[in-house]
């Protein structure tokens, strides 16, 4: 069957076949074919004509593991469920987990082994009884130990991590060459984009080659303190992508997922320090500053048990940062930061230059409350620039002046139905105004924001401009805006 | 794609497209194919190989659903998730659940809109956050009121029930007959063996027909006053099967779900009073005598805002009941009783009568205390071996003596390794014996018991006879035995 999911290996046979054989949904079977062997999960067709009595049906990668052709002989024999089964259920009965178990519920999550439904009773069950601390760092180093690292043997490596849901907020391509520029190690590795309009991955990917092997990554660091590539390429901590997937349908986010997946992927690139950045607000991921706070406090827990020096600053996530959103706006914005132009956005510059003067401090090249001073002279000099080319270039890319980024072929100004001060801009709506536009698969739409929170606007003013490459996705991304709105205007 | 898992609809597409459509998996879409429509999940193929892009991948239901042919166009969009998601979400975040939020939940179930990982989280979060009373009533209701429904019109409609775990334990066989010979209406679905070595629905499949429909089992209920059918070809609070699915894996009751599932089947045949039979012991089900009181109270109290009475007995479940284990023999230990054979297993009959004396108490046929008396008079007179008959014969099957059915055609007897006194069978060992020899998809394999338990045995006394139809099967059988045990003698 030409199927391949990326999950567990599965296996389908009759259902007949599977009474007679005393075979439930969800049992496990080894398979043998000549010499090769695999391990899978039995499903059932419920008709003949799906799967006649006597044959087997192979997912595509158990057909590549096996290395079977059609007609080939296949014995099966039921096997065991894995044993993080029965630690799973413990926990789901509110039991604690020794490091032990979590490491072997990691190792089975890693290797596909367990179904959809399995994974999804862990996931409850760590979101249901919320974990301890020492489960949580046991969880973080098994979730580090069943992925790949990049090895790095100097002690001043420094990385920053932000928790997310803030449009714009491009912080990460300004403060690395910063840091990188004062002599900091900085690996950093990035997503690209969920649910915005783009991620640092996708952003930087405008600039430069972002998909490098880990051998390349050590080589770009070598040359020039720093990289900004995308961590999805690589195997940093991979139980994470697999626990997201399952969590997804729900919206849910178990707590010491967050905290150990963040945790293990800066660990894998051997980061000793790191900045976590909570921004709360409304239409940001963390919207209590309640909630900020006890997260930072396990932070900074949790980092000291594993040797790692952890700073959580908490920062105002209720409106946008920047005024593009999109991958080619967005790194518009960065590049006009980092160029001194005056079309820069005034706010990522500050916010860029706070959390890098931190960062600075954490890893001693700023004594304490001198860091933000640093971070601009570092900035403002021109340094942070020349770094941050050196580091294209060495990714891959070469030098582009911001003005020569080509935006998407159409666009429409939304204008200010009246006048008044600019109450709120909601980061989830216009976020999701830009993804209808395109944003971030067509890498030249997007949103370009001219109003700011507090402002005063005119009737008729334009507020933003909607890019995209598509003209039914531009009409539709502006009724939507019509819509649901999300700049709201007080006269 | 010629898969059919009876699950939810599945399609599966290239991940590049879902990229590019920005849809992720688990998200729902709606399908168009000319005029036809259905609402799907969507999953990724990974490789182009698997599925190249532009092209879509349906499962074998969705196949059906639309009437597609190979290269048809298909055009897709995204919709939102079904309601019940957020109420899932919401159960697993603790919160208490409304009877409209449940009813949209379990509909959902019933319909496949729910994706494994989500079926899964509901049965998580009624796992870990026991459910009240109301929401278990709710959830019965629900359970009710998305199947079909056997409409009696008399109020003397009497069931019963038992948790189950008990090797043999054949009683409704014997009970149903007396119960529907006193007068009363007895409505009997049974399920078929899921972990022991037969169900009800097997044991009287070996007699006569146990699948009819609705309409036909009205026919021979007027007739008669009872059945014995299997309940699963019947779409009797059809949710119940769906949840237990996923609940195999980890080996899951969630005590709401088993009391609204039990409930609901029994008020889907319109019982108005119910015993039910908790067999306590080690190998049993229910393991402390403490549970299966806990079990009790809510029962009665569920039945009550039901307008139902339940009546709950707490049996001994530590020790199998009858002689036989396998269809076969526990028909033949049936019929030995029911026609009073000395060759009978006393302790089959005494549990049935005590059990049947308590049903026709209830149902009002015998005067408090004297329920018992009325049952004896009952089988020993005959009369109920007659009604069983014109059951078996209105239900499409013949006459037989217990003499006349076959066994399998190879048998190993095991004998005492020293003399001793028998302190303990074990339910669970036994069974998992008799599996292994063949049943209950070899009818005629199985187990039967010469020794009970506190009984003096010698060196080289036959405890028990195994039968088999595969040689293979046998010989596992017996070195199964030999490796777990399963009776216990003390000298």
């Amino acid at each position: 069957m030409d199927i391949a999911t990326g999950g567990p290996l599965i296996s389908i046979i009759n259902f007949k076949d599977a009474e007679e054989l005393d075979l439930h949904s969800g049992d496990r079977v080894r398979l043998n074919c000549g010499r090769k062997k695999a391990i899978a999960i039995v499903d059932f067709a419920e008709s003949k004509k799906a799967l006649p009595r006597g044959k087997i049906g192979l997912f595509e990668e158990l057909i590549k593991k096996l290395n079977v052709k059609n007609n080939d002989k296949i014995s099966l024999k039921l096997v065991e469920k894995p044993k993080s089964i029965r630690y799973i259920r413990k926990t789901l009965d509110g039991e604690k987990l020794n490091p032990k178990e979590i490491r072997i519920i990691i190792e089975d999550i890693v290797n596909n082994r367990l179904s959809e439904a399995e994974l999804a009773y862990f996931v409850a069950a760590s979101y249901t009884h919320i974990m301890s601390i020492n489960e949580t760092v046991a969880l973080t180093k098994a979730m580090i130990n069943t992925g790949d690292v990049l090895k790095l043997k100097c002690r001043n490596v420094i990385d920053k991590h932000c928790i997310g849901g803030v449009a714009g907020n491009r912080t990460t391509m300004i403060i690395m060459p910063i840091i990188a520029a004062a002599g900091l190690i900085i690996p950093k590795t990035s997503s690209r984009s969920i649910t915005s309009p783009a991620g640092t991955a996708d952003t930087m990917e405008v600039l430069t080659n972002v998909s490098h092997s880990l051998e390349d990554i050590k080589k770009i660091i070598k040359k020039t303190n720093g990289c900004l590539v995308w961590g999805g390429s690589l195997n940093l901590a991979p139980a994470d992508d697999k626990i997201i997937k399952v969590e997804h349908p729900l919206n849910l986010d178990a707590r010491s997922q967050l905290l150990a997946s963040i945790l293990a992927k800066k660990a894998s690139v051997s980061a000793k320090h790191v900045l976590v950045d909570i921004p709360v607000g409304k239409g940001a991921k963390i919207h209590s500053k309640k909630r900020a706070l006890i997260l930072k406090k396990q932070f900074e827990l949790i980092g000291k048990k594993l040797g790692m020096q952890i700073y959580v600053v908490i920062t105002n996530g209720s409106e946008p940062v920047g005024k593009g959103l999109g991958p080619v706006l967005e790194a518009r914005d960065v590049l006009y930061v980092l160029k001194g132009d005056k079309r820069m956005p005034v706010d990522l510059k500050k916010k860029s230059i706070r959390l890098a003067g931190i960062m600075l401090e954490m890893g001693k090249k700023a004594k304490k409350g001198e860091g933000v001073k640093l971070a601009r002279e570092i900035l403002e000099s021109g340094k942070a620039y020349d770094k941050f080319i050196e580091i294209i270039k060495a990714q891959g890319g070469k030098e582009i002046s911001p003005d020569k980024l080509k935006l998407a072929k159409f666009k429409r100004n939304i204008k200010a139905e009246k006048r008044g001060k600019v109450m709120h801009i909601d980061n989830a709506t216009i976020a999701k105004v830009a993804r209808i536009a395109g944003a971030p698969a067509d890498k030249e739409a997007g949103i370009y924001l001219y109003v700011r929170k507090n402002m005063q606007v005119k009737k008729g003013e334009v507020l933003f401009t909607i890019y995209s490459n598509s003209k039914a996705k531009l009409k539709f991304a502006v009724n939507t805006f019509k819509e649901i709105g999300g700049v709201v205007i007080k006269s």
